[in-house]
This record gives structure tokens, sequence and C-alpha cells, in this order.
């Protein structure tokens, strides 16, 4: 029994490739006093875990060269001594892209048999609550607001978008082709999808925002985030749950001219969040999450790989906007 | 009897010039039915004028060649049929650079005859109102806060400080020359004032910052926003009131960089506002402030023109950081 782990082999400079990483088989890991040993059946490829990269994020803690990528995973407990979590339990923790890992019981989340375990790396996860707590907690989508989301079918934007339809918002997502534009509209629910690529970008938004932006759910930075502040209302609220633009890039974008300018003219209200500050209301979320999902009125997409040796290659894919909702690599 | 004026000659493209002024005379104004007349006896001069004259902001209305330039004055009504506003009142009003103006009642402050009138274009006036609900409402100062102001010796900026001092908070001023800093902490009670236009600025502020900064008031955005936005706490707030380093100049700066990176990361608020949408609190805000102005706990520094032909001077003069304090013009 050996732990196929992918590590870091160099810290990317510039545009992150495949070639950051390496795969190494090591022994399975010790389990200590408070742990449990974890066989993992899936991580979440995420957008941030770049800025982790970068040392310029709280994402993750502590990236370096000869350490296992660090990521959320789902897996079984396979060894344990914790009455909580017994041998055959499923859990959500911080396994990182690694076959075994042996963690504090203290960080993992028990997974409840009648659920997917995979709905902890989708809607029930990092990427639900990033979507329900900068939606509702954060931004206060009110009913008949105009809602705008960036990175739209991303594992974040995909949710915020069905959220907001389900809380009574007009929602216009940006993504960065027509494919996913066509499909935010036809399968999930979204008012008018635009493509930030098109050259008419600008008239475009301004078209599919006819009475402004009361809501920007800003997921990207960079040159969108700078047309949406054109199209906010007065009094608009702006969500800032990542900065996916900037992140895979040794030359980030001057900031948006329009600031702190247009914030002062239109009473603009700009708030930066991240969703583990409202770890003490994951389970009341969870709770109503679920209900939409039971109900239809939420669909998670999944975009899967298959095999830990595929993660590079969709962590890579992730950041040039290959995915369609939640990305996952599951393991064998 | 004539009315002295000054009009707007040209619309500046670049750099504001006493060239894009002239003062004419013409009759006195017709008084209109639910008018009154006024005989301006000081004008208030802000730097939100600048961005007026550019259309970019909210601060005036419709500036154009040949029109009376805007702005509030106090003054005498020397010709009145209304009982509330009778011959030899005093009021605050949007006088415009003039000698006479006919206003309608309805727009009209009367000002009480126990108060200086000057205070009506300072503390009690729109610059006190945008230090109050700014520091107080928007930026929710709280005993015990680092409050960062910048323009801290400017119209607005000195209320700023001295009122976060009142509500209990350490205060760091940011203003341009060295003068202006020994004068914030000597006078006016500063706990510490750096000068932005020293290569140290950065260093300076960090060090003047020890324990980072929980509430930063921007009336200048560009480089200062930016070197804040490294200094902010973890659930920092900015309240941005104005954008000073941006009016006068055809080239604005790029946006700041760590937008919304650091908003994201360190979860800060930043919320844009104009002093006006308070008006329905102008009241009690002006018997606050009148209170601490008859305890010597907020000191009102006046930085003084006389006739009105030097308004275009003293504007000018402001834009390029040349007050300290209110800059007023008083009229013959």
């Amino acid at each position: 029994m050996k732990n196929s782990q992918i590590v870091i082999d160099s810290l990317p400079e510039d545009k992150l490739s495949q070639d950051h990483f390496r795969q190494i088989n090591v022994p399975l890991p010790d389990v200590e006093s408070g742990q449990v040993l974890i066989k993992t059946a899936a991580i979440s490829i995420v957008a941030g875990a770049r800025a982790g990269l970068q040392g310029s994020a709280n994402y993750t803690t502590g990236p370096a060269v000869g350490k296992v990528m660090g990521g959320a995973g789902v897996g079984e407990v396979v060894s344990s001594n914790d009455e909580k979590f017994p041998e055959g339990v499923w859990v959500l923790g911080a396994t990182g892209w690694q076959s075994y890992s042996a963690l504090s019981t203290d960080s993992l989340t028990r997974i409840p048999s009648d659920r997917d375990p995979i709905d902890y790396l989708g809607p029930l996860g990092a990427n639900g609550m990033a979507a329900y707590f900068g939606l509702l907690k954060v931004g206060r989508a009110l009913r008949g607001d105009t809602v705008m989301v960036s990175a739209a079918a991303g594992s974040v934007g995909h949710f915020v978008g069905q959220m907001a339809k389900i809380a009574g918002c007009r929602v216009v997502g940006v993504c960065g082709n027509d494919l996913k534009c066509a499909r935010l509209t036809d399968e999930l629910g979204f008012d008018i999808a635009v493509n930030y690529k098109n050259h008419s970008f600008r008239k475009d938004l301004k078209c599919a925002t006819p009475e402004g932006v009361d809501l920007y759910f800003d997921n990207t930075g960079g040159p969108i985030l700078t047309s949406a502040l054109f199209r906010m209302n007065v009094g608009g609220r702006i969500a800032c749950c990542g900065v996916v633009s900037q992140y895979d890039t040794s030359s980030p974008n001057a900031g948006p001219k329009g600031i702190p300018g247009l914030l002062v003219n239109k009473r603009i209200n700009m708030q930066g969040f991240l969703f583990f500050d409202y770890s003490n209301e994951y389970e009341p979320a969870r709770e109503e999450i679920s209900r939409w999902l039971n109900s239809g009125d939420l669909n998670s997409v999944n975009d899967e790989f298959r095999g830990l040796e595929s993660a590079p290659e969709a962590f890579v894919n992730l950041l040039s906007g290959g995915n369609f909702g939640n990305r996952i690599v599951r393991l064998p």
C-alpha cells in the first residue's frame, strides 16, 4: 500500500503549467493521536488555490516546493480510534492531492450517509458556501434586484446565479464563451448571459442590464469589474469573492480606474469576503441548500477528471476557463 | 447696484487655471415668487467642485461656459416677502460665486443668530457634515480604532481627525508637507501625521500604524489609497469621500492594483458616500458639532481669501494643496 501524491515541483513565476507539479509514491502516513486515516475518493480543484501558490491569499497556507499540493477532498475513514469518526464514515477535509491522508478529526466534516459525498465538493462545500454567504449575507440579494455575476459558469458562479433566481432576482451571467452562455440560460435558468471575450462586451452588458446592476458578485476582478462599476446603480453592492483574472500571471492588470470615484458618486459598497468566516453558519446553510437540491431548484454541475495524475491538467485547464461547474478529480 | 459674478470662461481639459474664469458685472437678479434676495458674505471653495467641472461628479449640477461658478455661500437676506426668511436673517445656500443671488427659500438653511455664519461654510456646513457622517455613519469609527485620513489638513480632513479623537480613536493624518504635519499634531491633536510626498512615505506610514489601520477615510484616492490598502487590518473599513488626487488632470492614475484582491483577503469594506444623502440628519449633527465647538474639543480652522475676484486663485491653490482647513472667500 503506497500513498500517491502530487507535489509542487516548482512555484510558478508566470503562468502555471503541469510541469510545476510531479507525482511521487510514498509510504502511508503515520496516524497520530487525534487523527484518522482517510482514503481520498475525490478532490476539488479551485481557482483560489492559484493565489495560494503566489503566497498572496489566505486560501491555503504555506505552499512550498516538495510539499503535497493542498486542497479539499472527500474520502472514507479507513483507520480510526475515534468513536465519532469510525472506519467507514465519509468526511470532507483538507486532504490535499494525494490518495491517503492522516487528518485531525477536529478539522473534518462528517458527511451524512444520505448525501452523495461529491456534493461536499460542490453545493455543500466551499463552492456552495462561497455562493450562499457571498450572495445572501455579504451581497444582501433582495427580490427584484438585478444581480450580475462573473465567472458565471465557474464552480462558485453557477451556484450564485441559481441562488439569485431562487431569491427572486434577475440574473445576468458573464463568462468566456458562447457555449457556456447558452448553458447558463438554457440549463441553469439565468435570465441572460454575455461573453466578455466579444468585442461588443461593454455594449452587450449595457443591453443586458437596462435597469443597471444592484448587486455584482465579483469572481474575476480586472476589466469585468471595471465594466460592472459603470453599470452599477446608486447604492449598489459589490461582493468581492475572488480575482481569477489576476491569479495566473506575473503582470496583473492595473486596478479599476473607477475606484474610488465611481464608488463615491454612486455610493457603492464593496465588501471582500472569505467563505470560511461563516463556518459557524455552515449547517443551516447546508440544510437550506439541501432542500433546494432535493426540490430541483438548484442544480449542481460537476466537471470531472479521473485519476490523481490528471489533477495538474484539471487545474491548469480550470485557470484558462475550461470548466463548467464544480471541477472535481475522482480517484480510483 | 451691480451683481458681480465669476463665470466659467472655458472648461478645463487638463489642469485648472485662473484663466478658466472671468469676472463680469450684471444687474441684480429678478426675485421670483418663493425666492429671496441674498447678499453674499462669504463662499466656500471645495475640491469636489473640480470634479463637477469634469461632469464626473454629483457635487454640482450643470457647469457650463458662461454660467456662474457654483458653490455654497452664506449671506444676509436683503429683500424678502417670506415671513420665515425676513430681511436681516442669515442663510446658507447655493449662492455661487457672485455678490447677490435670488434663491428659493426651500433650498436655504437659516443660520441661528447665536452662531457665526462662517461656521456654516465649515464645521456646520458641507465640510463638517462630510466628516461627521463619513466618519461616524459610513466608517462606524469605534473607540480604540486606528483611523487614517488623507488630505488630513483639508477642509474635511481636519475635522475627520479631530472628530476621530473625540470618538476615542488613534488618528494618523496624511498630507503633503511637513508644516501641515506639524500643525495637525501640535494644534489639532492628531496622534501622528505623515507627508506623502516624502520618498519614505510607505515606510513612514507603516511606522505610524504599528497596529494597522481599522478605518481609512479616503479624500484622495490614487497612490495614498493603494498604500492604505496594504496597511488595512482584516475587517477594516474604507469610507470613500473624495478623489482629489484625480480631479485636476486629464490623465488620471490607474486604479489601485490591490483591488479587489486585498479586499478579499482582508475582508475589507469600501463604501462611497455623498454627505447630502444624510440631509435628514443634519440638525442633530449640527447640535453635536456645536457642542464640540463650544467646549473647544473641535477647532475649525479657516483659510481665507478676501474679495470675490480672488475666488479663482483660492480654488486653483486649493487643488495644489495650498489650504489648511476650510477655504473661504470673504466678500466685502
